[in-house]
């Protein structure tokens, strides 16, 4: 018998799109490969294999069938065999990148590396945001990363549970996110949530091999026929839902997690339905994709309720904030975040150089990253193994990157070289960033009698820290555990100098033995015990002071002379007690915060509080308590203090997980009000105990307050700005007035029942000795005059996610120095980038065409100067066609095609957004407006043959895989 | 990549025949349409359609795969899609039949079905016996359905488990079965033994949608490469079989129960495992069939061990005997011998009418009875619900088998009419045996002023017995639960007279009022308190008679004045605790018989003892105890008891289950001897606590001592024989010499572990109220001179296979006796088959062409006068073929292709087995030696345009079902 499976829309019924579909995450209970070959099944019965060779038959069979794909590094490039675009017209990334923890430079890079390989290899646009698993969803995913990539629509399922019960009583559930107060509705895109989640509307309807929803028994020869049974219950819940939805279109996200593992069961199963359901004829069932359905909802010209900011923080049921896993596996989201710093500037490296033909590119590295940036691996809510797979990847991609030769030296990690044989150590330091830039490098030396001498040979001011006791523990510990056995050399001190670099380019640095000694930090260890009354410490070589209560050892004030700037402050560490569930089986986990009392951390019995000094920077270590260490450096030429932690292991062995935070306390009267970026990016009010969306019912005052953290947090009053930057995401929230606080690591004993069936407690284990991590990590405080905050925020924030890289190289004599180019920038040397202007990507594509990316760091009205549309001229260039964010179209043809959407209510409709004019190709000046990134392709004149001359092949491991048909 | 897969066999290497196959039961845990469209996966993950669905690709995909199936009443004709043989050469019938409890006649006729519908589809005729999954080996199966079908090879796995043990000690898992003593050599057939099961050599060859085995991970650019590792699993497994088979080719059954949901997932891993472990070379896989593994072993020249009689009982450990099933479900046990027979009966009479070409027709029934021979339904190991549901395709099998018009009459079951009006009842009794026949029929009346004529109008003799008390409220109660609603009307008596009916043709008897009432059977009601001493009563109107004691109410003598036969004799009732598994979690349970502890049921209290007697029969009507009722007859023209026995509802509320048995005690000195039936045909020697093939260890000494029983169980002395008929499939044993049992019925309070997940506790509602099955069923018993017993066995044997049936009508007056044959013969009235041999099947086919099945009923030495070619004649037919018993292929042809197998030591070597000559088509005159059955496709001279003017379509549910593609 055949289905009449051709239905399209009917006019005037009920149309109930049913939009197959297989989840299938990038790596969460198994590794990525894992998944795709089918391992591992004892731990998840998975394997995309089988989809993805079930899948072509399928559609084969029936040219009316339809199905998405969103995971692009899972597949392999299988569907080059195919020529059905609807399959790709969803997101198109690498993965369905979580919108949390990655940065938004990841999601651009991962969105572009998806999209351009799609185009490449199937001429395909997608058209979708299909976010249907992330758990929360951000103001940048919404206007960046689907508005200025050309989407027309974005579907997801997870909000939080007191929103979308409002919204299915208000049919609000499909609205216009308007998420950029810059760029407003330029930028907007039509967005839908799902009325449950992202699998068919109930038990009812699911037919993987095995499942147990009753199938359509239509054989009248045999017993049990059911076609008017399921034909009334494919009905129903038709009606239900459209009782929920605005129009008369409703989508069935036909499918879940890794299904459609033989895709023959689902599609048998759908074609009785529609053929059987149009039969009945009350509703019109039919195959559909979300572009079909939005072009549905287009037609039919209603308007659409407006929405803004973002949808953070998610709870899926009372007491279960999914903001724990904003600081899950803290030390996976450092590294993250350095590898991405580290791509970006090897990128430029590689343009530079030209794209090697044959040999190792930064290829390994972009797959790797891009990987990482699915929902659950930066995320930090995977199984342990997977964690390791993804760490894996990411070692693997550096290191092949790290061989490409790079400024014409070999590449190799700091060492701690002995300088006494004559031979000196030349530090290459190459600076990412478009501007001009000064910053201290820290480097490990043996030997006390070292000189630094700049690129002319003139020795320039350096110092030396010495290497306290409880970092070097620390550090032999994990030398032995990640090589496998312990270091020969042991350094005794840090050398640090002030480097100074031309934007994208590098200067040299030679360090030597020298007769005398560098010079040596001043060092002062206090005890407690020692420490009188009123002995204040102050500490900063420079502007900047901070004042230390010597008896409490602890942080008091904060002093800046230059701004006048001079607050009362105090920093301390915190634990949450992590939930263990026996209340009512909602324990805190990889996903989810839930905390059951704050217990406050105070440095314990005779632990010292040491101070070193020097003319460079001072630092101030403290012993926290046995697992908790800080150092706090405050420069000569910064007005910020750098705050160095390390954290672990975290005991456990109460049976108690710990949630381990820092508190910054001041007397600002902040008013419950702070902010957090999105994505790094737009800074976004938030107001403890508040939704813009809906009248909260606080059932958990921390946990409902926290959100996630990726360049920073600050928080305001009449006077003052006081902003914390972060080197890596993390979780924040201000809980008190005047008060902010990160997440810096969490360990927790029970799993959180949201399927990873692991409790988060990473160890490290050193032969047989297991302890829970120790992470070290960063972030950097300032208190500025209120409204003089965001050029810090901004354009520092820009130097923490693009450091100095280093290369390091010996050399007998002068060989090496006379022999190279000593100073280097690929920028006239008249030339930086405006102050509100950063070069967020530069890379040589395989056409030999090159890829830039320039963004506008401001938002309106974010600074007095720099809020104000910028300006960068183009030199030397044949040719530039402005794209899309992923450059996969041509701007003009993105615009051309983009679906305008009305907005309930006139009163919010919003002057239009101001944007750079497109580019005359005479005078090759872009214009960035506020929050404006600019993507351009460009083309050199010939004469820049290193890269212009050959069409090189990307080979990765995505293009290598093989491929069995079914 | 390309794997290669095309290897063959390669001399000198172990030869690993991987043989793709899928187990679907034809119903189990759910029933077979559940199992084919794959609803109701809750209770069991099956649904052979995907299995189907998916097979096809796969198989074109690669012409080197192979995959057998065996159940043809599952695929519902899908593989008339295919020109693939090697899927059909595997058994080939409707069903896997179970081989205890099915009678040969149902065998033959479920593998006929399914052999001629392969046959006229698709031109194959199937070369190998299957039956991997059925819980112990009759010899029939070797001997009868497999050798005697035409197959080179059957392949099994379930055999005991010490049996086993020594077969893989000593290489004798392969042999040559010659399982009939009577055809020796000429009906032998090459047997293997799987080493474990059916599965995969290990639970690392699992590859499922879901399994967990290690896949073969072949692609290097992905990590866990795994080639290296598998490979050395495969040829360590492969090794480990080589070392205990003879030749170096081993089978691997890549399989089990409903595997192959998706097939690409199996295909895809042995696809590379052939690959690699080729290229490795140390062994060689191969895809194969067990039709090529055969052959190889064939081309081998060797010798092979030679294997008789059968292998039953089945022990799967330590005191697991799967002896319960032999006895489980008896009333369906008793439906399926009671439709078997209707069908065998209604096939002559569609045959002597034609059949309809477009009417009703025997085909349901033969298709639920050819499901219902599955070795998990008249085996009584099924779920409930599926076995409702055999017994509801039987039902409707019969109804519309019974609509077909009948001997010109319409037939209705018999029903008390009121002949008080003046009306009389017409009874057509037909014969379905080649042989004259008289017989007592009875028939419930309402009035007792009856008269009984037969054709010629004169009155016969007849009696009146009263309906008991006990009887009717067992009758009200059923016919409630069936119908749904009382009976309106009472029957008080049974009316019994004796017709003698012509061969293969019909008698009628007309039963009308009559001012006097037929023969009252005079009544004896003794109550045991009444009883004195010695108080002796004799029962039997004819030969035989039956010493009761009174004080005792029992059984004490069995006296034959003719054959001067004069034993002591007792019956009794005990029952067996079914054990709860408390011990060592084996309970006994729907397969397995785990008795723990024996309980005589002795009679309770004051309970009747009642005698009627006439000139027909004298019955004794006996309350054993509140559950179990029993009546024995005695006939004035039969020179055997028979005990009618009604068992239940067995009380369960003391929460311990219970085997009722019966046994019956004589001193004779049995010598641990006893014999029972293989499949209802040749009769096997067992011993007590003994087997032929290895030194048993007992642990059962009563469940291991239990056989099936279809036709009988008898025992011997140096004087008599006494033997005991079934009508159905029992349990039986000799646990004690002299004595004999049965297992009537069995009602169990848990399960035991072997899958099917219920407690054999049959219930029965009425309305609301629920009580255990109760059963109806007869056995016979006789004693017999040493000797002279196997004509009795064999031909009132037969006489309970196929009893008389009854049609009904009514007539006012005369008008239908006037107007019909009151009585005919098929047969020339001078002739009547030999005493030796039965008519088995007459059935018009399809083309016209009519089967034709002639049995001799005697083994060699079984009977001085009867064990002896015997010879009949046709008449009037135009051409006979001689076909293999299931008549797909010509007898010569089949002989001519046969393989002929060595065994080992020439001493074992019989001369050659006497057998029937060809036909020769002048004369028309078929030999039959003993044991043989011939099978033929006659035509007839046109005259007989009746059938022979058209080619009639089947047009059953197995030809209706509607296909889908993938």
């Amino acid at each position: 018998m055949m289905y009449n499976t051709s239905a399209g829309i009917v006019p005037g019924k009920i149309n109930v799109h049913l939009v197959p579909h297989s989840h299938d995450d990038v790596g969460w209970l198994k590794t990525v490969d894992q998944y795709y070959v089918g391992s591992n099944n004892s731990i998840q019965v998975a394997c995309v294999q089988n989809v993805l060779d079930s899948l072509i038959p399928a559609l084969v069979a029936d040219k009316n069938r339809k199905f998405i794909y969103v995971e692009q590094a899972i597949t392999h490039g299988f569907f080059a065999l195919l020529s059905f675009d609807f399959l790709l017209e969803i997101n198109g990334g690498m993965c369905m990148h979580d919108e949390a923890a990655p940065h938004y430079i990841d999601m651009i890079d991962q969105t572009t590396l998806g999209h351009r390989y799609i185009k490449e290899q199937f001429n395909v646009t997608p058209r979708i945001g299909w976010q249907i698993d992330p758990f929360g969803h951000s103001a940048v995913q919404a206007y960046l990363l689907s508005a200025e990539v050309g989407f027309d629509f974005l579907f997801f399922a997870r909000i939080d549970y007191q929103d979308r019960a409002k919204r299915i009583n208000e049919k609000t559930l499909e609205v216009v996110w308007r998420a950029s107060k810059s760029l407003g509705s330029s930028a907007q895109i039509m967005t839908g949530i799902s009325p449950k989640n992202y699998e068919p509307p109930s038990d009812n309807f699911y037919f993987e091999v095995g499942d147990t929803s009753p199938i359509v028994q239509d054989d009248m020869n045999l017993f049990d026929y059911n076609v008017p049974e399921r034909v009334n219950d494919f009905v129903s819940a038709a009606i239900a839902q459209a009782n929920i939805t605005r129009t008369n279109h409703i989508m069935w996200t036909m499918g879940t997690d890794f299904k459609y593992q033989y895709a023959h069961t689902w599609f048998r199963q759908m074609d009785k339905f529609i053929h059987y359901v149009n039969q009945d004829g009350r509703v019109n069932a039919l195959y559909s994709t979300p572009s079909m359905y939005i072009d549905a909802k287009y037609a039919a010209n209603e308007s659409w309720p407006l929405k803004t900011d973002d949808f953070f923080p998610y709870a899926d049921r009372e007491n279960a904030y999914w903001t724990g896993y904003f600081t899950s596996r803290p030390a996976l989201k450092g590294y993250v975040r350095t590898m991405s710093a580290y791509y970006l500037a090897a990128r430029q490296l590689e343009f530079f150089k030209g794209r090697n033909e044959v040999g190792l590119s930064t290829d390994s590295l972009a797959d790797a990253l891009a990987l990482v940036q699915h929902h659950d691996a930066v995320s930090g809510t995977e199984k342990q193994h997977v964690a390791d797979d993804y760490a894996k990847r990411l070692s693997i991609g550096y290191t092949e990157a790290e061989k490409c030769p790079l400024l014409n030296i070999s590449y190799c990690p700091p060492s701690e070289v002995d300088l006494s044989s004559g031979k000196s150590l030349v530090v290459v330091v190459y600076n990412p960033l478009g501007w001009k830039r000064e910053d201290i490098i820290r480097i490990p030396v043996i030997n006390e009698n070292v000189t630094v001498k700049d690129s002319k040979g003139k020795v320039i001011e350096s110092q030396l820290l010495p290497l306290l006791k409880d970092s070097m523990s620390l550090r032999n510990s994990y030398s032995t555990a990640y090589l496998g056995k312990s270091t020969n050399v042991t350094p005794s001190y840090w050398l640090a100098f002030s480097a100074s670099v031309p934007p994208l380019g590098f200067n040299t640095y030679i360090i030597s033995s020298a007769k005398q000694a560098a010079s040596h930090s001043g060092m002062r260890t206090v005890y407690k015990s020692q420490i009188s009354q009123n002995d204040t410490i102050e500490v900063g070589p420079g502007n900047l002071k901070l004042l230390y209560s010597g008896k409490r050892a602890k942080l008091m004030r904060y002093i800046n002379s230059k701004t006048s700037v001079n607050k009362l402050l105090e920093q301390s560490y915190i634990y949450y007690r992590g939930d263990d569930g026996s209340k009512d089986l909602q324990p805190s986990g990889a996903y989810i915060f839930r905390p059951n009392g704050t217990y406050p951390i105070e440095p314990e019995g005779q632990l010292s509080f040491t101070i070193l000094r020097g003319p460079l920077l001072d630092e101030v270590h403290q012993r926290i308590n046995p697992w908790i260490y800080q150092v706090t450096r405050v420069y000569k030429g910064k007005d910020h203090a750098e705050i160095e932690f390390t954290v672990g292991p975290i005991p456990i062995d109460d049976g108690i997980g710990k949630e381990v935070v820092t508190q910054i306390t001041s007397n600002m009267i902040s008013n419950k009000t702070f902010y957090t970026d999105s994505s790094g990016r737009d800074f976004i009010e938030r107001i403890r105990d508040y939704r813009k969306d809906w009248n909260l019912e606080v059932n958990q005052p921390i946990a409902g307050n926290y959100y996630p953290v990726n360049l920073g947090i600050y928080m305001k009053d009449n006077s003052s700005e006081l902003s914390i930057l972060v080197d890596r995401s993390v979780g924040g929230s201000s809980i008190a007035d005047g008060q902010l606080e990160l997440m810096l690591h969490r360990r927790l004993v029970a799993d959180d029942n949201r399927g990873v069936s692991e409790a988060l407690n990473e160890t490290v284990c050193v032969f047989d000795k297991c302890e829970g991590l120790t992470i070290i990590g960063k972030y950097y405080l300032r208190i500025d005059p209120v409204g003089e905050a965001a050029k810090w925020r901004r354009s520092f924030g820009q130097e923490i996610y693009s450091p100095f890289l280093l290369a390091f190289t010996e050399q007998d004599g002068d060989h090496w120095a006379n022999s190279h180019l000593a100073t280097y920038s690929a920028m006239d040397t008249t030339y930086v980038l405006p102050d509100n202007v950063a070069l967020i990507t530069l890379q040589e594509l395989d056409s030999g065409k090159v890829l830039l990316r320039l963004a506008h760091l401001y938002e309106i009205e974010e600074d007095t100067d720099l809020s104000v549309m910028s300006s960068v001229e183009l030199k030397k260039i044949s040719k530039v066609t402005e794209m899309n964010l992923s450059a996969n179209q041509e701007r003009a043809v993105m615009e051309k095609k983009r679906l305008v959407w009305r907005v309930e209510g006139s009163s919010k409709e919003q002057p239009t957004a101001v944007r750079g004019s497109p580019v005359d190709p005479a005078k090759l000046v872009v214009e960035l407006a506020p929050m404006e990134i600019r993507t351009f392709v460009i083309e050199f004149y010939s004469e820049r043959g290193s890269f212009s001359d050959a069409l090189y092949r990307r080979s990765n491991l995505r293009r290598k895989a093989t491929f069995s048909l079914p």
